[in-house]
């Protein structure tokens, strides 16, 4: 598959395999998916070397990261078949309906038209052109068009040819899915009419501006934007372990990670020691691109000269002859005050392998803090000893991070999100442009909207909310004559 | 309860009840729901006489409004209080997990915090301070604050001080209930970083302004906003019976209902004549005030003079000595070939009693006029006999409705919004500012967001999450051991 560059072209293809899409089954999509998942572990081999060659990420973090992009399709699939996502509900016609007779009404969710998805640099599989945005919006029955992120433009236009062969073999209709490259072609694509939702894994910057554009439209659509998010991490102690897993956490995949711990609160006076050793230890680890390096060695130039700053792990950072950058870990300490007063040079995602160890005095002080240093993150995380953890004593802290994150961890480390039905992987802005998850199955309700059919014939009804259910779908019925005794639990 | 202009104490006083009012449980907030719709209905005398001097509203309708706003109350009360609306999902822990062992994840949908909701004029009850914006909001656990409409002024003070004092008496927080006015203090409270959403029913001019505030600010929030919408009415025949329902839905409440049918697309050559008739026994209506009077007038103006345009029914619209506007219903017809040449002067929509009957001779063309012309609104409505609803002829039609429209209606006419699990009221734009509708128990959502709580403990756990389940909620779980058959329903 090589990119269609026509965007007329590819919006009136989306646009032409809208309503074939929309109409396919539950279960002929969740097959579509599965097969997808299929061809996708087929080609691994192919695949990974792609993208080890165009990333520079390590074999075994994409063979594993790929093995998820399958396994997210399954997930999806089984998610979809049942049609519980449908949300059918039926209320009866009821004469009697307290506020005047209620006519038979059926609502159910319908896909919202064709997604433009802007693929993320960082994971290749995961958040790129067969990752979650796009298993969520095929999973909705939404054409998709996946704008390439031109860090691994072979990689993108291989997995788009296996995705939409796969599609294709199992009688998909022409359109569902298609790639396009070119920043301008993905603003161009964006302004599009035909286009009725968009999303997004990125920098803040180039987020911000697609959302701003998606919101301006004559037209203006929802955009799923994942932006910036340093991950705040509070311990209440603070050991060789906890500071190593610390370590790991922030420079697996070279710190590239949106869920990048970029801030621990450790007591004042705990040993610190175990930081450069542990830090020592990492190898070096290419980062993604020659762009992505440069922002990362002036971020820590601007981090490490900072006012108060003490290095823990000063790293290094070096560029090859092909412009590559090289990094490994930097982790430096200061004081809260110094984080408070140094908010410009030190508060700033770092994307790449640093983090900063923020000591503090006063742990009732920590909610306040954290709401004011922080109003916006994909994840904050609490350490703190069994003891501290069996009585509310630390209730304040956990209500401020729920507040101001789309995930809550007690103990283990934010860069490990797993795909499951509970997951939230969206925050308060920065972390997102709205308050939906990308990952888990509850991303695919961002690409439905509701539609209410009022005395329709069954003929003309949508299967799931036929009383002959030919899908079998859950259908929740609100049975007349009940509307009397609302609030009456209140008696 | 005087509005309070000081809207930095506004903010500060939403902002420090949002706390306590989202550890409310859900059934304490329903009794409090529950409080507030016994003192509405207790108030009703005095509240319906201020609203007739205010809105020029007929008695009748007044009455049935504010029942209807009460009872949504107690369906909303009745909605939350099983917990099922908090979406509660456990994954229980699961080393097996095939794409790397699986933490204990559990998620549910929490307050997204203080919601600024922008009152409409048409509806002083329905849609206005204790509406059904103010009533989700409440509902899902946010402090609302209500930007009086400056229609009527009087009764949105008593209404307020009615609200707000029976949710005190229920125990909530101070705060949790705020009345401001004045266009200026609605932008500036908009802006103010303390507030997360809002939602408006209303112009769309006036709409699209406040959503592009909420857009552009620094860190952007939702906005649920309900502009306009021309509602298309199909029909396969047109006899007296459904002339007069169509003249009759036009006119109630003087055509200033957002769900009004602004066309009525019927064959070419079919008996109009039954609608002078039907329009001429409708009595002179105030509209609700100066200002819409003035507009309807210059909408009236520029619809019967437009090239191409029938007369049906002339109608009358005079101004009294204070200024307000009375009318009686115009009604024009011209084909769909001067329909398609004059689309700016009669595509806009028509806030009053005005309608357009559209003659057109090819029912094959219908789909893809209609998505040419309609792309966003509220409702559409398909008429046609029984024998023709039995097949699948008219379902191209239907799934052009579907796709351009929150709620499509087989037979009888859009004015009727009955309050229900199933309704939805929200379109693609410009019907809405999102899919999300502001009507029946799926607007809750719209002010709720997801958290997952990873590892947690017991202790620190939302009741909803916790394993004890002291709020008795249904908990979704997702059991350890099942990730390895995925897809297999494909197999």
């Amino acid at each position: 598959m090589t990119e269609n560059q026509n965007i007329d072209a590819v919006a009136a293809a989306a646009a032409a395999a809208s309503r074939p899409f929309a109409r396919t089954s539950p279960r002929d999509r969740g097959a579509a998916l599965v097969a997808v998942a299929d061809a996708l572990d087929a080609t691994a081999p192919e695949l990974i070397d792609i993208a080890m060659r165009e990333t520079g990420l390590a074999q075994a973090r994409l063979t594993g990261e790929l093995r998820r992009t399958s396994w997210q399709l399954r997930l999806f699939a089984d998610t979809i078949v049942d049609g519980a996502y449908l949300d059918a509900r039926i209320d009866d016609a009821d004469p009697e309906y307290v506020i005047g007779p209620r006519p038979d009404l059926r609502r159910m969710l319908e896909p919202v038209g064709p997604v433009l998805n802007f693929a993320a640099s960082n994971f290749p599989f995961a958040f790129s052109v067969a990752g979650g945005d796009s298993a969520a919006a095929l999973a909705a029955g939404c054409p998709v068009v996946v704008k390439a992120h031109s860090g691994h433009p072979e990689l993108s236009r291989r997995t788009a040819e296996v995705v939409a062969g796969a599609l294709r073999e199992a009688g998909m209709p022409e359109g569902v899915f298609q790639l396009i490259s070119g920043q301008q072609n993905g603003v161009d694509l964006l302004k599009d009419e035909r286009i009725r939702a968009g999303a997004f894994t990125g920098s803040t910057h180039v987020g911000r501006m697609l959302a701003d554009i998606a919101a301006s439209r004559e037209v203006p659509i929802p955009f799923y934007g994942e932006l910036g998010s340093v991950n705040p991490v509070y311990a209440t102690y603070a050991d060789d372990a906890l500071l190593d897993g610390f370590v790991a956490s922030v420079s697996g995949s070279a710190g590239q990670l949106c869920t990048k711990p970029g801030f621990l609160f450790v007591p004042d006076g705990v040993d610190l020691n175990a930081v450069s050793g542990a830090a020592a230890s990492v190898d070096e680890h290419r980062l993604l691109n020659p762009g992505i390096g440069r922002a990362f060695s002036q971020r820590r130039d601007d981090v490490l000269g900072a006012d108060g700053v003490t290095v823990l792990s000063q790293g290094e950072v070096r560029v090859d002859d092909a412009g590559q950058t090289y990094a490994t870990p930097t982790v430096v300490t200061v004081d809260v005050d110094t984080l408070t007063q140094n908010r410009e040079a030190l508060l700033e995602e770092s994307f790449g392998p640093l983090s900063v160890i923020v000591r503090y005095a006063d742990r009732a002080a920590l909610p306040a803090l954290h709401t004011e240093l922080f109003p916006g993150n994909l994840t904050s995380t609490l350490h703190a000893r069994a003891e501290e953890l069996a009585d509310e004593s630390l209730a304040p802290l956990v209500e401020a991070l729920a507040e101001t994150s789309g995930r809550v961890l007690f103990g283990g480390w934010p860069t490990g999100v797993s795909v499951t039905p509970a997951m939230q992987h969206g925050g308060p802005y920065p972390a997102t442009t709205s308050d939906a998850t990308s990952v888990g199955t509850a991303a695919i309700t961002r690409f439905l909207r509701g539609v209410s059919y009022q005395g329709a014939p069954q003929a003309l009804l949508p299967a799931p909310l036929q009383d002959a259910n030919p899908w079998d779908v859950p259908q929740t019925r609100s049975a007349a004559g009940r509307s009397t005794t609302w609030g009456s639990f209140a008696r």
